[in-house]
Protein backbone atom coordinates (compact mmCIF):
# COMPACT_ATOMS: atom_id res chain seq x y z
CA UNK A 1 0.00 0.00 0.00
CA UNK A 2 0.66 3.36 -0.40
CA UNK A 3 -0.28 5.89 3.11
CA UNK A 4 -1.13 9.34 2.05
CA UNK A 5 -2.30 11.99 4.55
CA UNK A 6 -4.36 15.06 2.79
CA UNK A 7 -6.11 18.14 3.72
CA UNK A 8 -5.29 21.77 5.58
CA UNK A 9 -2.48 21.73 7.82
CA UNK A 10 -2.72 20.09 11.04
CA UNK A 11 -6.56 18.75 9.87
CA UNK A 12 -5.14 16.09 7.41
CA UNK A 13 -6.93 13.03 6.73
CA UNK A 14 -5.61 9.69 5.84
CA UNK A 15 -5.67 8.23 2.39
CA UNK A 16 -4.27 5.90 -0.13
CA UNK A 17 -2.55 5.82 -3.44
CA UNK A 18 -4.32 3.17 -5.59
CA UNK A 19 -2.69 2.75 -9.11
CA UNK A 20 -2.46 6.81 -9.94
CA UNK A 21 -5.12 7.85 -7.77
CA UNK A 22 -5.76 8.87 -4.27
CA UNK A 23 -8.22 7.53 -1.61
CA UNK A 24 -10.01 9.07 1.65
CA UNK A 25 -9.99 6.17 3.86
CA UNK A 26 -10.89 8.19 7.05
CA UNK A 27 -13.81 5.82 7.35
CA UNK A 28 -11.49 3.08 7.91
CA UNK A 29 -8.51 4.61 9.97
CA UNK A 30 -8.67 7.85 12.34
CA UNK A 31 -4.81 8.44 11.60
CA UNK A 32 -1.67 7.13 10.78
CA UNK A 33 -0.06 7.37 13.90
CA UNK A 34 1.48 5.05 16.68
CA UNK A 35 -1.61 2.85 17.82
CA UNK A 36 -2.16 2.47 13.84
CA UNK A 37 0.94 1.32 13.60
CA UNK A 38 1.07 -0.56 16.95
CA UNK A 39 -2.08 -2.39 16.29
CA UNK A 40 -1.84 -3.64 13.29
CA UNK A 41 -3.10 -0.84 11.59
CA UNK A 42 -1.82 -1.56 8.17
CA UNK A 43 -3.29 -5.36 7.73
CA UNK A 44 -6.22 -4.01 8.99
CA UNK A 45 -6.42 -1.61 6.71
CA UNK A 46 -5.34 -3.65 3.66
CA UNK A 47 -8.17 -5.99 4.85
CA UNK A 48 -11.08 -3.40 4.61
CA UNK A 49 -9.78 -1.66 1.71
CA UNK A 50 -10.71 -4.73 -0.64
CA UNK A 51 -14.05 -5.34 0.88
CA UNK A 52 -15.30 -1.48 0.77
CA UNK A 53 -15.54 1.46 -2.20
CA UNK A 54 -13.86 4.34 -1.58
CA UNK A 55 -14.07 7.67 -1.69
CA UNK A 56 -12.21 9.08 -4.45
CA UNK A 57 -9.94 12.49 -3.96
CA UNK A 58 -8.78 15.46 -6.00
CA UNK A 59 -5.55 14.86 -6.93
CA UNK A 60 -4.72 18.59 -6.41
CA UNK A 61 -4.95 18.38 -2.66
CA UNK A 62 -2.36 19.53 0.02
CA UNK A 63 -0.66 16.66 1.07
CA UNK A 64 0.11 16.60 4.54
CA UNK A 65 3.27 14.69 6.25
CA UNK A 66 2.59 11.29 5.35
CA UNK A 67 2.43 10.01 8.93
CA UNK A 68 1.17 11.90 12.31
CA UNK A 69 4.29 13.49 14.82
CA UNK A 70 6.35 10.49 15.92
CA UNK A 71 7.91 10.14 19.56
CA UNK A 72 10.87 10.75 17.58
CA UNK A 73 12.78 11.12 14.65
CA UNK A 74 16.52 9.51 14.32
CA UNK A 75 18.82 10.60 12.03
CA UNK A 76 21.85 8.34 10.64
CA UNK A 77 24.71 10.62 10.14
CA UNK A 78 27.30 10.53 7.22
CA UNK A 79 26.02 7.01 5.97
CA UNK A 80 27.50 7.45 2.40
CA UNK A 81 30.79 7.32 1.80
CA UNK A 82 30.80 10.11 -0.84
CA UNK A 83 28.54 12.73 1.90
CA UNK A 84 31.72 11.74 3.93
CA UNK A 85 34.24 12.53 1.83
CA UNK A 86 32.81 15.91 0.66
CA UNK A 87 32.49 17.31 4.34
CA UNK A 88 35.74 15.78 5.27
CA UNK A 89 34.64 13.53 7.71
CA UNK A 90 35.94 10.04 8.72
CA UNK A 91 34.04 7.49 7.07
CA UNK A 92 32.27 6.16 10.23
CA UNK A 93 33.74 2.94 12.07
CA UNK A 94 29.80 2.60 13.79
CA UNK A 95 26.67 4.75 12.84
CA UNK A 96 26.56 8.21 14.01
CA UNK A 97 23.23 9.48 15.69
CA UNK A 98 21.08 12.61 16.26
CA UNK A 99 17.65 13.31 16.42
CA UNK A 100 15.57 16.07 14.59
CA UNK A 101 12.71 17.95 16.19
CA UNK A 102 9.32 16.56 15.52
CA UNK A 103 8.02 20.05 15.28
CA UNK A 104 10.05 20.49 12.05
CA UNK A 105 7.76 18.07 10.05
CA UNK A 106 5.98 19.80 7.36
CA UNK A 107 4.05 17.87 4.51
CA UNK A 108 6.41 16.86 0.80
CA UNK A 109 5.51 19.70 -0.93
CA UNK A 110 5.12 23.04 1.79
CA UNK A 111 7.53 25.82 1.73
CA UNK A 112 10.63 25.38 3.41
CA UNK A 113 11.44 29.06 5.41
CA UNK A 114 14.63 29.83 5.74
CA UNK A 115 15.25 30.19 9.79
CA UNK A 116 16.08 33.56 11.24
CA UNK A 117 20.05 34.78 10.75
CA UNK A 118 20.34 31.43 8.48
CA UNK A 119 22.53 31.78 6.28
CA UNK A 120 24.05 28.33 5.16
CA UNK A 121 20.99 26.16 5.13
CA UNK A 122 21.48 23.22 3.31
CA UNK A 123 19.45 19.88 1.78
CA UNK A 124 20.11 16.12 1.71
CA UNK A 125 17.65 13.83 0.19
CA UNK A 126 17.37 10.84 2.30
CA UNK A 127 15.58 7.61 2.47
CA UNK A 128 13.95 7.05 5.84
CA UNK A 129 12.32 4.20 7.33
CA UNK A 130 9.31 4.40 9.47
CA UNK A 131 8.69 1.74 12.60
CA UNK A 132 5.84 -0.20 12.25
CA UNK A 133 6.50 -2.65 15.76
CA UNK A 134 8.16 -1.88 18.75
CA UNK A 135 11.57 -2.29 18.78
CA UNK A 136 14.17 -2.58 21.80
CA UNK A 137 17.29 -5.00 21.11
CA UNK A 138 16.06 -6.71 17.91
CA UNK A 139 18.44 -8.36 15.78
CA UNK A 140 19.90 -7.72 12.29
CA UNK A 141 17.46 -10.72 11.17
CA UNK A 142 14.69 -9.53 12.91
CA UNK A 143 14.70 -6.22 11.99
CA UNK A 144 12.65 -5.81 9.16
CA UNK A 145 9.60 -7.44 10.95
CA UNK A 146 9.54 -4.36 12.93
CA UNK A 147 9.33 -1.77 10.10
CA UNK A 148 5.97 -0.20 8.77
CA UNK A 149 7.35 1.01 5.21
CA UNK A 150 10.15 3.69 3.98
CA UNK A 151 9.51 7.24 3.01
CA UNK A 152 10.94 9.93 0.88
CA UNK A 153 12.37 12.99 3.43
CA UNK A 154 14.62 16.33 3.00
CA UNK A 155 16.67 16.52 6.24
CA UNK A 156 17.29 20.22 6.00
CA UNK A 157 20.36 21.16 7.71
CA UNK A 158 21.61 24.89 8.91
CA UNK A 159 25.07 24.35 8.67
CA UNK A 160 25.99 27.53 11.35
CA UNK A 161 23.85 26.36 13.37
CA UNK A 162 24.95 22.59 13.10
CA UNK A 163 28.67 22.93 13.08
CA UNK A 164 29.70 26.57 14.08
CA UNK A 165 27.09 26.86 17.50
CA UNK A 166 29.33 24.83 19.80
CA UNK A 167 26.92 21.34 19.04
CA UNK A 168 25.31 19.21 19.28
CA UNK A 169 24.09 18.78 15.40
CA UNK A 170 20.19 18.67 16.47
CA UNK A 171 20.62 22.67 16.85
CA UNK A 172 21.28 22.81 13.04
CA UNK A 173 18.36 19.99 12.32
CA UNK A 174 15.33 20.84 13.84
CA UNK A 175 13.88 24.87 12.80
CA UNK A 176 9.97 24.64 11.21
CA UNK A 177 9.51 23.24 7.90
CA UNK A 178 13.11 21.17 8.21
CA UNK A 179 11.33 17.77 7.72
CA UNK A 180 9.23 17.44 4.49
CA UNK A 181 7.82 13.80 5.10
CA UNK A 182 6.52 12.35 2.15
CA UNK A 183 4.45 12.12 -0.35
CA UNK A 184 3.51 8.62 0.70
CA UNK A 185 4.96 6.05 3.21
CA UNK A 186 5.22 2.89 1.00
CA UNK A 187 4.74 -0.33 2.66
CA UNK A 188 7.82 -3.05 2.49
CA UNK A 189 6.09 -5.13 -0.15
CA UNK A 190 5.74 -2.03 -2.57
CA UNK A 191 9.66 -1.77 -2.53
CA UNK A 192 11.70 -4.76 -4.68
CA UNK A 193 14.79 -3.70 -3.23
CA UNK A 194 15.18 -1.38 -0.81
CA UNK A 195 19.12 -1.05 -0.99
CA UNK A 196 19.00 -0.92 -4.65
CA UNK A 197 17.08 2.89 -5.05
CA UNK A 198 18.48 5.90 -6.98
CA UNK A 199 17.93 9.08 -4.71
CA UNK A 200 17.96 12.78 -6.54
CA UNK A 201 17.66 16.12 -5.75
CA UNK A 202 17.64 19.04 -7.99
CA UNK A 203 17.78 22.93 -6.99
CA UNK A 204 15.96 25.22 -9.49
CA UNK A 205 16.29 22.32 -12.17
CA UNK A 206 20.28 21.33 -11.36
CA UNK A 207 20.91 18.23 -10.38
CA UNK A 208 23.55 18.26 -7.20
CA UNK A 209 22.63 15.11 -5.50
CA UNK A 210 22.29 11.28 -7.61
CA UNK A 211 22.94 8.56 -5.23
CA UNK A 212 22.04 4.93 -4.89
CA UNK A 213 20.74 3.40 -1.38
CA UNK A 214 23.47 0.94 -2.57
CA UNK A 215 25.98 2.63 -1.04
CA UNK A 216 24.52 3.13 2.37
CA UNK A 217 27.79 2.20 4.50
CA UNK A 218 25.02 0.79 7.31
CA UNK A 219 21.94 -1.18 5.87
CA UNK A 220 18.90 -1.19 6.87
CA UNK A 221 18.53 -4.04 9.01
CA UNK A 222 22.14 -2.95 10.77
CA UNK A 223 20.25 0.33 11.66
CA UNK A 224 17.30 -0.58 12.62
CA UNK A 225 19.03 -3.25 15.65
CA UNK A 226 21.92 -0.73 15.97
CA UNK A 227 19.34 1.87 17.07
CA UNK A 228 17.51 -0.40 18.66
CA UNK A 229 20.50 -0.91 21.27
CA UNK A 230 20.52 2.57 22.34
CA UNK A 231 16.47 3.32 22.79
CA UNK A 232 12.94 1.86 21.97
CA UNK A 233 11.79 2.20 19.00
CA UNK A 234 7.88 3.40 19.30
CA UNK A 235 5.47 2.35 15.75
CA UNK A 236 5.62 5.47 14.00
CA UNK A 237 8.83 6.44 14.56
CA UNK A 238 11.35 7.69 11.87
CA UNK A 239 15.23 6.63 10.96
CA UNK A 240 16.34 9.03 8.56
CA UNK A 241 19.50 6.89 6.98
CA UNK A 242 21.60 9.82 5.68
CA UNK A 243 22.13 11.28 2.23
CA UNK A 244 24.62 10.89 -0.47
CA UNK A 245 26.96 13.48 -1.89
CA UNK A 246 25.98 16.67 -3.25
CA UNK A 247 24.82 19.22 -0.66
CA UNK A 248 25.91 22.95 -0.18
CA UNK A 249 28.78 22.16 2.50
CA UNK A 250 30.20 20.01 -0.03
CA UNK A 251 29.75 22.37 -3.21
CA UNK A 252 33.12 22.72 -5.39
CA UNK A 253 35.30 25.33 -5.32
CA UNK A 254 32.79 26.77 -2.37
CA UNK A 255 30.12 25.97 -0.37
CA UNK A 256 26.72 27.70 -1.09
CA UNK A 257 23.00 27.66 0.50
CA UNK A 258 19.28 28.16 -0.43
CA UNK A 259 18.26 31.64 -0.90
CA UNK A 260 14.36 32.69 -0.68
CA UNK A 261 12.98 31.99 -4.31
CA UNK A 262 14.95 28.98 -4.92
CA UNK A 263 12.90 25.45 -5.74
CA UNK A 264 14.07 22.14 -4.19
CA UNK A 265 13.04 19.06 -6.18
CA UNK A 266 13.95 15.44 -5.06
CA UNK A 267 12.83 11.94 -5.74
CA UNK A 268 13.49 8.24 -4.45
CA UNK A 269 13.24 5.47 -6.74
CA UNK A 270 9.42 4.22 -6.09
CA UNK A 271 8.64 6.71 -3.35
CA UNK A 272 7.38 9.05 -5.32
CA UNK A 273 9.01 12.53 -5.56
CA UNK A 274 8.70 16.25 -3.27
CA UNK A 275 8.84 19.67 -4.38
CA UNK A 276 9.88 22.93 -1.74
CA UNK A 277 9.69 26.47 -2.24
CA UNK A 278 12.25 28.29 -0.29
CA UNK A 279 11.07 31.26 1.70
CA UNK A 280 12.56 33.95 3.94
CA UNK A 281 11.27 33.70 7.59
CA UNK A 282 8.64 36.67 8.00
CA UNK A 283 7.23 37.47 11.81
CA UNK A 284 3.65 36.72 11.99
CA UNK B 1 -0.56 24.64 41.83
CA UNK B 2 1.59 21.13 41.71
CA UNK B 3 0.31 18.80 39.06
CA UNK B 4 1.19 15.13 40.02
CA UNK B 5 0.07 12.27 37.48
CA UNK B 6 -0.83 8.96 39.46
CA UNK B 7 -2.05 5.32 39.10
CA UNK B 8 -0.62 2.54 37.03
CA UNK B 9 1.89 2.80 34.26
CA UNK B 10 0.69 3.76 31.00
CA UNK B 11 -2.92 4.55 32.66
CA UNK B 12 -2.13 7.49 35.02
CA UNK B 13 -4.42 9.80 35.58
CA UNK B 14 -3.69 13.33 36.59
CA UNK B 15 -3.73 15.03 39.95
CA UNK B 16 -2.68 17.90 42.22
CA UNK B 17 -1.01 17.93 45.45
CA UNK B 18 -3.22 20.55 48.23
CA UNK B 19 -0.63 20.89 51.10
CA UNK B 20 0.42 17.51 51.77
CA UNK B 21 -2.57 15.67 50.14
CA UNK B 22 -3.16 14.60 46.79
CA UNK B 23 -6.42 14.77 44.92
CA UNK B 24 -8.02 13.67 41.28
CA UNK B 25 -8.97 16.20 39.03
CA UNK B 26 -9.26 13.38 36.12
CA UNK B 27 -13.09 15.16 36.28
CA UNK B 28 -11.63 18.01 35.89
CA UNK B 29 -9.05 17.79 33.25
CA UNK B 30 -8.23 14.69 30.94
CA UNK B 31 -4.03 14.72 31.02
CA UNK B 32 -1.29 17.34 31.36
CA UNK B 33 -0.70 16.87 27.61
CA UNK B 34 0.36 19.54 24.97
CA UNK B 35 -3.73 20.87 24.10
CA UNK B 36 -3.85 21.23 28.45
CA UNK B 37 -0.70 22.98 28.60
CA UNK B 38 -1.37 25.03 24.91
CA UNK B 39 -4.81 25.85 25.91
CA UNK B 40 -4.99 27.26 29.31
CA UNK B 41 -5.17 24.33 31.27
CA UNK B 42 -3.48 25.81 34.36
CA UNK B 43 -5.83 29.18 34.72
CA UNK B 44 -9.02 27.01 33.74
CA UNK B 45 -7.51 23.68 36.39
CA UNK B 46 -7.18 26.53 39.21
CA UNK B 47 -10.10 28.13 38.82
CA UNK B 48 -11.93 24.53 38.86
CA UNK B 49 -10.09 23.74 41.80
CA UNK B 50 -11.65 26.51 43.82
CA UNK B 51 -15.34 25.48 42.96
CA UNK B 52 -15.51 21.78 43.59
CA UNK B 53 -14.68 19.11 46.43
CA UNK B 54 -11.82 16.88 44.97
CA UNK B 55 -11.55 13.53 45.25
CA UNK B 56 -8.60 12.83 47.50
CA UNK B 57 -6.26 9.71 46.94
CA UNK B 58 -3.91 7.50 48.96
CA UNK B 59 -0.74 9.18 49.27
CA UNK B 60 0.56 5.43 48.83
CA UNK B 61 -0.34 5.27 45.41
CA UNK B 62 2.48 4.89 42.02
CA UNK B 63 3.38 8.15 40.67
CA UNK B 64 3.92 8.78 37.00
CA UNK B 65 6.11 11.27 34.88
CA UNK B 66 4.64 14.16 35.92
CA UNK B 67 3.60 15.16 32.34
CA UNK B 68 2.35 13.09 29.40
CA UNK B 69 4.80 12.21 26.81
CA UNK B 70 5.52 15.23 25.20
CA UNK B 71 7.03 16.39 21.67
CA UNK B 72 10.72 16.32 22.95
CA UNK B 73 13.05 16.58 25.76
CA UNK B 74 15.79 19.31 25.26
CA UNK B 75 18.70 18.99 27.30
CA UNK B 76 21.52 22.30 27.97
CA UNK B 77 24.83 20.39 28.27
CA UNK B 78 27.65 21.47 30.62
CA UNK B 79 25.41 23.92 31.92
CA UNK B 80 27.53 24.53 35.31
CA UNK B 81 31.07 25.49 35.81
CA UNK B 82 31.92 22.23 38.23
CA UNK B 83 30.32 19.89 35.81
CA UNK B 84 32.36 21.41 33.05
CA UNK B 85 35.65 20.74 34.95
CA UNK B 86 34.91 17.61 36.37
CA UNK B 87 34.61 16.09 32.84
CA UNK B 88 37.46 18.09 31.92
CA UNK B 89 35.15 20.13 29.26
CA UNK B 90 35.50 23.76 28.49
CA UNK B 91 33.09 26.39 30.01
CA UNK B 92 30.91 26.40 26.86
CA UNK B 93 30.74 29.87 25.06
CA UNK B 94 27.03 29.40 23.64
CA UNK B 95 24.93 26.59 24.82
CA UNK B 96 25.18 23.01 24.37
CA UNK B 97 22.01 21.54 22.84
CA UNK B 98 20.92 17.99 22.72
CA UNK B 99 17.46 15.42 22.74
CA UNK B 100 16.97 12.26 25.16
CA UNK B 101 14.76 10.30 23.66
CA UNK B 102 10.90 10.73 24.85
CA UNK B 103 10.55 6.84 25.25
CA UNK B 104 13.00 6.89 28.66
CA UNK B 105 10.21 8.71 30.55
CA UNK B 106 9.45 7.27 33.83
CA UNK B 107 7.54 8.27 37.24
CA UNK B 108 9.84 9.64 39.84
CA UNK B 109 9.84 6.79 41.53
CA UNK B 110 10.21 3.50 39.26
CA UNK B 111 13.56 1.54 38.87
CA UNK B 112 16.16 2.38 36.71
CA UNK B 113 17.22 -0.43 34.43
CA UNK B 114 20.90 -0.78 33.67
CA UNK B 115 20.58 -0.79 29.78
CA UNK B 116 22.15 -4.43 27.90
CA UNK B 117 25.69 -4.01 27.64
CA UNK B 118 26.15 -1.26 29.66
CA UNK B 119 29.26 -0.81 32.35
CA UNK B 120 28.89 3.39 32.72
CA UNK B 121 25.19 3.83 33.50
CA UNK B 122 25.54 7.12 35.17
CA UNK B 123 23.02 9.78 37.66
CA UNK B 124 22.40 13.27 36.80
CA UNK B 125 19.87 15.48 38.63
CA UNK B 126 18.79 18.24 37.25
CA UNK B 127 16.17 20.91 36.99
CA UNK B 128 13.70 20.30 34.26
CA UNK B 129 11.24 23.48 32.82
CA UNK B 130 8.13 22.61 30.88
CA UNK B 131 6.73 24.90 28.32
CA UNK B 132 3.50 26.27 28.96
CA UNK B 133 2.64 28.58 25.82
CA UNK B 134 4.08 27.85 22.21
CA UNK B 135 8.09 29.47 21.83
CA UNK B 136 9.42 30.50 18.27
CA UNK B 137 12.11 33.19 18.21
CA UNK B 138 10.88 34.59 22.19
CA UNK B 139 13.11 37.08 23.82
CA UNK B 140 14.67 36.68 27.13
CA UNK B 141 12.29 39.41 28.13
CA UNK B 142 9.42 36.97 27.03
CA UNK B 143 10.69 33.32 27.49
CA UNK B 144 8.97 33.58 31.50
CA UNK B 145 5.73 34.13 30.32
CA UNK B 146 6.83 30.53 28.19
CA UNK B 147 6.84 28.64 31.01
CA UNK B 148 4.33 26.10 32.43
CA UNK B 149 6.55 25.13 35.52
CA UNK B 150 9.83 23.08 36.85
CA UNK B 151 10.30 19.57 37.93
CA UNK B 152 13.12 17.32 39.32
CA UNK B 153 14.90 14.98 36.28
CA UNK B 154 17.58 12.62 36.74
CA UNK B 155 19.42 12.82 33.61
CA UNK B 156 20.63 9.43 33.36
CA UNK B 157 23.75 8.51 31.12
CA UNK B 158 25.29 5.76 30.09
CA UNK B 159 28.93 7.76 29.31
CA UNK B 160 30.33 4.56 27.15
CA UNK B 161 27.47 5.16 24.77
CA UNK B 162 27.48 8.78 25.03
CA UNK B 163 31.03 9.41 24.56
CA UNK B 164 32.90 6.17 23.46
CA UNK B 165 30.37 4.98 20.03
CA UNK B 166 31.25 7.46 17.78
CA UNK B 167 28.50 10.38 18.66
CA UNK B 168 26.07 11.82 19.38
CA UNK B 169 25.33 12.21 22.99
CA UNK B 170 21.57 11.53 22.63
CA UNK B 171 22.94 7.46 22.19
CA UNK B 172 23.96 7.39 25.81
CA UNK B 173 20.75 9.70 26.95
CA UNK B 174 18.22 7.52 25.45
CA UNK B 175 17.47 3.84 27.34
CA UNK B 176 14.37 3.13 28.72
CA UNK B 177 13.79 4.58 31.81
CA UNK B 178 16.60 7.21 31.53
CA UNK B 179 14.38 9.73 32.44
CA UNK B 180 12.41 9.49 35.74
CA UNK B 181 10.29 12.91 35.67
CA UNK B 182 8.80 13.78 38.74
CA UNK B 183 7.45 13.74 41.59
CA UNK B 184 4.86 16.81 40.56
CA UNK B 185 5.41 20.03 38.65
CA UNK B 186 5.28 23.35 40.25
CA UNK B 187 3.47 26.12 38.45
CA UNK B 188 6.32 29.28 38.55
CA UNK B 189 4.21 30.73 41.47
CA UNK B 190 5.65 28.34 43.76
CA UNK B 191 9.28 28.93 42.79
CA UNK B 192 10.40 32.12 44.63
CA UNK B 193 13.25 32.19 43.28
CA UNK B 194 13.92 29.27 40.42
CA UNK B 195 18.03 30.86 40.37
CA UNK B 196 18.57 30.17 43.78
CA UNK B 197 17.36 26.08 44.62
CA UNK B 198 19.92 23.29 46.12
CA UNK B 199 19.70 20.14 44.24
CA UNK B 200 21.00 17.19 45.26
CA UNK B 201 21.77 13.67 44.88
CA UNK B 202 22.60 10.49 46.36
CA UNK B 203 23.18 6.83 45.89
CA UNK B 204 23.02 4.58 48.40
CA UNK B 205 22.78 7.32 50.94
CA UNK B 206 25.90 8.98 50.06
CA UNK B 207 25.82 12.75 48.85
CA UNK B 208 27.46 12.93 45.16
CA UNK B 209 26.04 16.24 43.75
CA UNK B 210 25.12 19.07 46.10
CA UNK B 211 24.49 22.12 44.01
CA UNK B 212 22.61 24.83 43.50
CA UNK B 213 21.12 27.46 40.31
CA UNK B 214 22.28 29.68 41.30
CA UNK B 215 25.37 28.40 39.76
CA UNK B 216 23.56 28.32 35.93
CA UNK B 217 26.32 28.86 33.53
CA UNK B 218 23.33 29.91 31.32
CA UNK B 219 20.21 30.95 33.18
CA UNK B 220 16.82 30.10 32.45
CA UNK B 221 15.38 32.92 30.56
CA UNK B 222 18.06 32.71 28.54
CA UNK B 223 17.74 29.03 27.63
CA UNK B 224 14.42 29.13 26.64
CA UNK B 225 14.62 32.22 24.39
CA UNK B 226 18.44 30.12 22.73
CA UNK B 227 16.82 27.30 22.43
CA UNK B 228 13.82 29.14 20.32
CA UNK B 229 16.00 30.22 17.93
CA UNK B 230 16.50 26.76 16.98
CA UNK B 231 13.27 24.82 16.96
CA UNK B 232 9.76 25.55 17.92
CA UNK B 233 9.03 24.55 21.73
CA UNK B 234 5.80 23.22 21.45
CA UNK B 235 3.31 22.80 25.56
CA UNK B 236 4.20 20.82 27.28
CA UNK B 237 8.68 20.54 26.03
CA UNK B 238 11.08 19.44 28.63
CA UNK B 239 13.98 21.71 28.59
CA UNK B 240 16.60 19.58 31.14
CA UNK B 241 19.00 22.10 32.26
CA UNK B 242 22.25 20.58 33.25
CA UNK B 243 23.65 19.14 36.20
CA UNK B 244 26.10 19.99 38.45
CA UNK B 245 29.40 18.01 39.82
CA UNK B 246 29.65 15.04 41.57
CA UNK B 247 28.36 12.25 38.80
CA UNK B 248 29.92 9.31 38.62
CA UNK B 249 31.90 10.33 35.42
CA UNK B 250 33.76 12.74 37.14
CA UNK B 251 34.58 10.65 41.01
CA UNK B 252 38.33 10.59 41.79
CA UNK B 253 40.86 8.83 41.85
CA UNK B 254 38.44 6.94 39.28
CA UNK B 255 35.06 7.03 37.62
CA UNK B 256 32.73 4.59 38.73
CA UNK B 257 29.06 3.55 37.83
CA UNK B 258 25.83 2.36 38.48
CA UNK B 259 25.43 -1.58 39.71
CA UNK B 260 21.75 -3.62 40.62
CA UNK B 261 20.88 -2.98 44.22
CA UNK B 262 22.06 0.76 44.16
CA UNK B 263 19.25 3.30 45.07
CA UNK B 264 19.76 6.87 43.81
CA UNK B 265 17.70 9.64 45.43
CA UNK B 266 17.40 13.19 44.77
CA UNK B 267 16.03 16.48 45.14
CA UNK B 268 15.50 20.13 44.54
CA UNK B 269 14.26 22.81 46.77
CA UNK B 270 10.79 22.85 46.49
CA UNK B 271 10.40 20.77 43.63
CA UNK B 272 10.05 16.95 45.74
CA UNK B 273 12.47 14.20 45.75
CA UNK B 274 12.55 10.90 43.74
CA UNK B 275 13.90 7.48 44.74
CA UNK B 276 15.14 4.98 41.95
CA UNK B 277 16.72 1.00 42.83
CA UNK B 278 18.88 0.45 40.05
CA UNK B 279 18.01 -2.91 38.14
CA UNK B 280 19.78 -5.60 35.27
CA UNK B 281 18.45 -5.45 32.07
CA UNK B 282 16.14 -8.77 32.16
CA UNK B 283 15.00 -10.48 28.95
CA UNK B 284 10.98 -10.60 28.61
Amino acid sequence: MKLIRFGEAGAEKPGVIIGDNYFDVSALVSDYNEAFFGGDGLEKLKSAIASVDLPQIDKGVRLGPALTRPSKIVCVGLNYKDHAAETNAPIPTEPILFFKATSAIVGPNDDLIIPKNSKKTDWEVELAIVIGKKASYVTEENALDHIAGYVLHNDYSEREFQIERNGQWVKGKSADTFAPIGPFIATQDEIADVHNLRLWLTVNGKTLQDGNTSNLIFNIPFMVSYISQFMTLLPGDVITTGTPAGVGLGQKPAPWYLKPGDVVELGIDGLGTSKQIVKAYAEN
